[in-house]
């Protein structure tokens, strides 16, 4: 089928329906880094409501150009920002999907499409929510902004970290944020992310002596060191989780030493891993245990092979994600009760799964994180149950209702 | 300098002189699998002598043609075989060397050339000795044969094994041998190798399921099992040696995963070993420990992580090197005997270092290895000193004379 591309914007009549909404956004084919429309329909839709919208391109050597987005309503506070992404990730088998991946076409009671849930579905569903909610508040108090990002799915270097730092240097401020991640689990209502682990990644290189296996005596096999530093970094477990997070879980990702002679002790092996860490570790107590597992292991190694201690190196990876558990009680509060109200269930306060952009966002206002259901994200046939999406504008609208009147507006 | 290349071999009148026979011989730029005209020459030595000279060339696909000769004098037993290669490894920096590698230059007392020591030196020391030894023995009892290979310092596919087939299929049959390499560490008369150990290399694959590293629970990492595998190879030893031989030892020479993203677990990694094993073994019963230490690992990290047993598969390279000891005293003797009365000094019998084309010959006849000091074999600047190859010869000649008394020739 041919695809309504550019979507003519000038159709939109109000931006109330949050389908519609997702429609237009899922026909604008924003595969990450590409804009492909979907910033300039978003403003399209949020200007007719008045909302302040920039462009802003962030652009760094050595990565993609990017734009973003930033729209304000409102002068004062309190304030209250939405923050996600418009970019997608690629389609995949695109001849595997049941319907265009940018077609957005309604199925089964499903609408179909790339960024349906992630998340398109989320900004849709929360530009329908200002929008009924400024139908019924003629002059409401305070702000809301949407922080709108189209790096989320690339290498996040441009994105919300920069669009952060334009706005606070605008002066820019806000009170609390939610992110529109998909955070459901099975159905709508089940989770919140009120916290995330962080993330470290390390390089390890362990050096030895190159020789000949028939004479080991006159060598020394790094990979008798490296699986002893390895070893040491995955056992004991860094602790047994705390009352908000899950374990601190190390993975050694790779191991590689690259010798392709049986008969040749190599010179070198290397080693990356990860640990998505809780509340136990900031990224310094966490570098620091780490060092200290790599010394006695290196030591103890010495011990055992009668040699001087291991010897290696270890090179941190740039931008670890610090963990972060967001204690504001009005803002959960706020949410958990609108989800209460509206899906009749109690969301349960979670920190697990990967990292996000609220990451970034709680340096600047407290931040949890609830959109749709996470299930069909970055597959093929990627979709969201038509129904969700209006549960989700009601439910994002009774937050904004509740969060301005707890906070006073 | 102008080399000269090929040698004028109508220009040798005796070969008596090991010095002589060495400058032939290293002047003929042997480089392996090249056989440069030293088979020649050292055809050319010993056809006057009344050897039968056959040059016999192997091929196999994949690997390069081979020259090879085998030469034999007298037809009845006791038959004695020398054993050796007239090719060598390459120069390396030719630069470097103080003399040039093919130029077999004499300079303070010292013979400068590549295979000097590693082997054509005791090569041209057995001609020097047997010819010697036919000066003083008009009519000797028994068979002198020299087994001499171009495939040593190669992939050995074409050398002595085929050499040893092609002469066996013709009736040869020998009652022991002698390997010309270069066994002594320090000194001319230091060390006879009376065997060696064995050499068994395999290939280790441990599957895991990919996934993301921030939900361990939904992937299992490969490098877990692997380090669990390797580690059950490396320890405990293998055994403490035994009254010939020192500890069998295993070296895990590489792992392998190839994983670029750190915030992935892999699907698979692998790890090649190589063991080299002491007569506590034979192939069958060491692949049999090693698969018992790798079903208890793969076990035992089942019970640790509550999962499945780790899965692995394991290949066996092709060719493994079999352990060998020899045990006959008249041959061990012979040469002890020979070098104490020459050399003034016993030597240490050994079964230390890497493998050697003894293995392939303790198959037909009991074998033991002597030759020149080994410390620059492979190095710039190989060399020998000019009064040692006076000595070998002497050791090699009174060798000869003492076997042949000492098998009632």
């Amino acid at each position: 089928m041919s695809l309504p591309f550019p979507p003519d914007i000038s159709t939109l009549m109000t931006a109330t329906d949050p389908v519609a909404n997702l429609q237009t956004l899922i026909r604008c084919p924003s595969v990450t880094p590409a804009e492909g429309g979907a910033l300039a329909a978003l403003e399209a839709m949020l200007s007719p409501l008045g909302f302040k919208v920039d462009r802003v391109k962030a652009t760094e050597a050595g990565t993609p150009d990017i734009e973003n987005l930033y729209a304000r309503l409102g002068s004062d506070g309190p304030h209250l920002m939405f923050a996600g992404h418009t970019d997608v990730v690629p389609v995949g088998d695109e001849a595997a999907w049941t319907h265009p991946p940018f077609a957005a076409e309604i199925s089964g009671g499903e609408l179909f499409g790339r960024g349906a849930v992630d998340m398109k579905g989320g900004i849709a569903c929360f530009v329908a929510a200002v929008s009924r909610y400024l139908e019924r508040h003629a002059n409401p108090k305070g702000s809301v902004s949407l922080l709108i990002t189209g790096d989320e799915e690339g290498p996040a270097i441009n994105g919300t970290i920069k669009l952060l730092q334009w706005a606070a240097e605008r002066g820019e401020r806000w009170d609390a944020c939610l992110v529109g991640e998909p955070t459901n689990p099975d159905t709508l209502g089940d989770m919140i992310k009120v916290g995330r682990r962080g993330s470290l990644s390390g390089r390890l290189t362990v050096h030895g002596v190159q020789g000949h296996a028939a004479y080991p005596h006159l060598a020394d096999n790094p990979v008798r060191g490296m699986l002893q530093l390895t070893s040491a970094l995955m056992d004991p477990p860094f602790d047994n989780g705390t009352e908000d997070f899950q374990p601190s879980n190390l993975e050694v990702t790779t191991i590689d030493v690259g010798n392709p002679a049986t008969n040749v002790i190599p010179a070198k092996a290397t080693a990356s891993f990860n640990i998505r860490f809780n509340d136990t570790w900031t990224v310094d107590t966490l570098q620091a245990e780490i060092l200290r597992r790599l010394e006695a292991a290196a030591r103890n190694g010495a011990l055992r092979t009668g040699r001087e201690a291991v010897r290696y190196d270890i090179a941190w990876a740039d931008r670890p994600s610090h963990v972060f558990l967001t204690r504001n009680n009005a803002l959960i509060a706020s949410l958990s009760s609108a989800i209460e109200s509206v899906a009749g269930k109690t969301p349960k306060l979670s920190t697990t799964g990967g990292t996000s952009d609220a990451r970034f966002i709680k340096d600047y206002c407290a931040v949890v994180e609830f959109g749709l259901v996470g299930q069909t994200m970055h597959m093929v046939d990627e979709r969201v149950a038509v129904s969700d999406l209006e549960t989700l504008t009601r439910i994002y609208e009774t937050f904004i209702e509740r969060w301005f009147a707890n906070a006073g507006a």
